[in-house]
């Protein structure tokens, strides 16, 4: 039968897994399809790169104009990353008729419903699903198996990064800063971190599944970040006193047609399946109205983890193909966007205080709680033996984040209160 | 646009999910798939019982034949259970043009290869989601998520009743038989448990993942199993003692081309994510040769974590109609079954035996398992209070079937070992 063929662009990390891939299962692949799958036609960055794997010299070029063009192939895969040419190769590509398979985050965030407008109008197929969590298939389940379900909220460790981090000064007790350099030495870490422990990664990623599991166009400003790299030991150590993990969490959740969407170092009650998950696994938290607590679990990065969403991807498209149904199952948000103003947004909240410690003080601050509405499930006090302060340990019952700025706002003022060291959202 | 027309076979508690689901989620399912979702017909065991739904009465009837006739039909959904007239239901309906939505896992895992071989003949869908693992989509994840994969190794909890029981057990230090009567009383036990506890239940799921993350035609009578009915108070004390939970999982694991599948009360290592699953909740984890570890968590029974399944498959199978493409995606395994052999299978055991409290006793049973080459990963000998004898509890490292067999036959001529009071697989 005529093979598929298939223009990849980038043989980093990620592209040399998919050629591992296709050419390892070639025998599975072709059985699920009913025909050979080729790589065509690699655009790389530089030609005389030494290799892992090896590849026909020919099938390389420098110029990714050349795959885009070529009108022997069928199907792009991209996993080149980035987004400013990246874009114009994808756009360029639709527009000739190809279907796209790609695991770029960034580009699917900042400019997914632009692609997919493209893609329907040209009846292609844009398969996305290694763009978040790597090797869980969580877009899949969003988009197929949950089809017939509301989702109500996602919560995600979707940044191997910050997790591996968290995790390791939990079980160490090291700091952030130790971590990272040790994060950094390993690989796990980039030279600049800023994308990842500034949650900007993790942003991405949500807007995305904001999208698919509400239906409607999350955007990127749409996420409310805050990154991890003011997280203290002392934090972690609280935390787990109290018994909850730190957790960097994307989470999406929604009440009628209104919904929020952040991402936040987040205290999550041990008991939370989503709380064991260490080192750089990712998971994926879904609740579902009719479903209930689902959790996927899995490898985020990887090249092997990643590759394997990809060519599932690739698999997809090629039976579309075949079938000649290729961009007719496009998911095009079809909910107007209603984001939940700060009255509406509620949650549990930790906060670590440095007060004066002397009579009276607890109740000045309890006072302010209630003068905003905001009820408390628990109040630690102690005294800090190496100054005249006291430190008191707060947590809250679900709080409006209007009513907690209030709170935080009163506190400046208070004289009593010599800072607030810490306050983090609460989960499970 | 033309409504589609669907008919049910049961209302029962999933059936009643589907309608709920159907009817409540009308909006976005007719946006996902272009037209209504009407439920047209649905045959019921009594036309007078009093039911959670409104349903007109008009719609229904005690004759299935009356559904599966009805050329309005378009889809039949069967949630009514049970194998024998089920058959003959499915069959017709193919026959009949029908598409076909299953939650029948004892139908599947007996017939599938049947009734999937009338489906690709009538090019008809047959999709049964629901079958295993309730609301968990774990049959579109081997099928499509790991397309790309390799799968090596599934282990599930995939029996709702029987987690229950052994997690209640562990946590409170409980008898099997009390557990079973409370599980019967709060009805997640049936008045005869036997399917449940004996693992047959749990066999039919695995036979079911087996075929489809093989690729290969797993019957169930290639499923080795034991139930958790034996399983004393006193062994899962051993076992949290020596780290690990008791769970009663359904393994299917492949070297090359060559499979095992098996269900057995199994110690799991505390630090395997599938050992913190508690209660009614279901799991299965995979593991793909590029994927690595992935685990999939959720409700595994329930009337709408199951109706999701349903219904998730209901929209598939009204999308492929939409695009004229039903029965065109069907797996259909294709690779030869090769069952290892007892040589072949091996994993970590764990033995408690009880011998008499003598000098040399360790020495003899030790040599036994270095005569048929089984290394022993730890031994501990504990004195037994109340009796003359001591008890010894043993963990293997991976040693073959055949071997533990001839281990095990060798013990019964051993006069220093008593009884050998439990041996239960080790895994994680």
């Amino acid at each position: 039968m005529k093979p598929v063929k298939v223009g990849l662009l980038g043989l980093g990390t990620v592209g040399t897994g998919v050629v591992r891939i296709v050419e390892g299962h070639q025998e599975d692949l072709s059985s699920q399809v009913g025909s050979p799958i080729v790589i065509e036609k690699v655009a790389v960055k530089n030609l005389d790169k030494k290799r892992s794997i090896e590849i026909d010299r020919s099938k390389l070029t420098e110029d990714p104009w050349e795959v885009i063009r070529d009108p022997e192939i069928d199907v792009i895969v991209e996993v080149m990353g980035g987004i400013a040419g990246t874009k114009e190769y994808i756009l360029e590509a639709l527009d000739r008729g190809k279907h796209i398979v790609t695991a770029n985050k960034d580009l699917m965030a900042l400019y997914g419903s632009e692609i997919l407008a493209k893609a329907l109008e040209k009846q292609c197929d844009v398969f996305y699903e290694a763009s978040v969590a790597g090797g869980i298939p969580i877009i899949r389940t969003l988009i197929e198996g949950f089809s017939s379900d509301r989702i109500m909220k996602i919560m995600g460790i979707v940044n191997g990064t910050t997790n591996y981090i968290l995790s390791k000064m939990s079980q160490e007790g090291a700091s952030y800063e130790d971590v990272l350099i040790e994060a950094q030495e390993l690989g796990y870490a980039e030279a600049d971190p800023t994308s990842d422990v500034e949650g900007l990664d993790a942003a991405r990623k949500m807007a995305i599944l904001g999208t698919l599991g509400f239906r409607t166009n999350v955007e990127l400003q749409d996420v409310q970040v805050r990154g991890i790299s003011s997280v203290s030991k002392e934090d972690i150590q609280y935390a787990k006193r109290l018994g909850y993990e730190m957790k960097l969490l994307g989470i999406a959740d929604r009440q009628d047609d209104e919904f929020s969407i952040s991402v936040q170092p987040t205290m999550v009650k041990k008991s939370h399946p989503i709380a064991a998950v260490n080192g750089v696994f990712n998971a994926v938290y879904v609740y579902g109205e009719a479903v209930g607590e689902t959790m996927f679990y899995g490898a985020g990065a990887g090249e092997m983890p990643t590759a394997t969403s990809v060519v599932a991807d690739l698999v997809a498209v090629v039976k579309n193909l075949k079938l000649g149904v290729n961009g007719l199952k496009a998911i095009v948000p079809y909910k107007p966007k209603k984001l939940k103003n700060d009255e509406q947004i509620s949650f549990k909240n930790f906060l670590l205080l440095q007060v004066s410690d002397k009579a009276g003080v607890l109740a000045q601050i309890t006072q302010v709680f209630a003068e905003y509405e905001v009820s408390l499930e628990s109040v630690v006090q102690s005294p800090n033996a190496d100054t005249p302060d006291a430190e008191i340990m707060i947590v809250t019952h679900n709080a409006s984040k209007a009513s907690m700025d209030q709170v935080l706002h009163h506190f400046e003022g208070l004289d009593v209160i010599r800072r607030v060291k810490s306050v983090y959202r609460v989960e499970g």
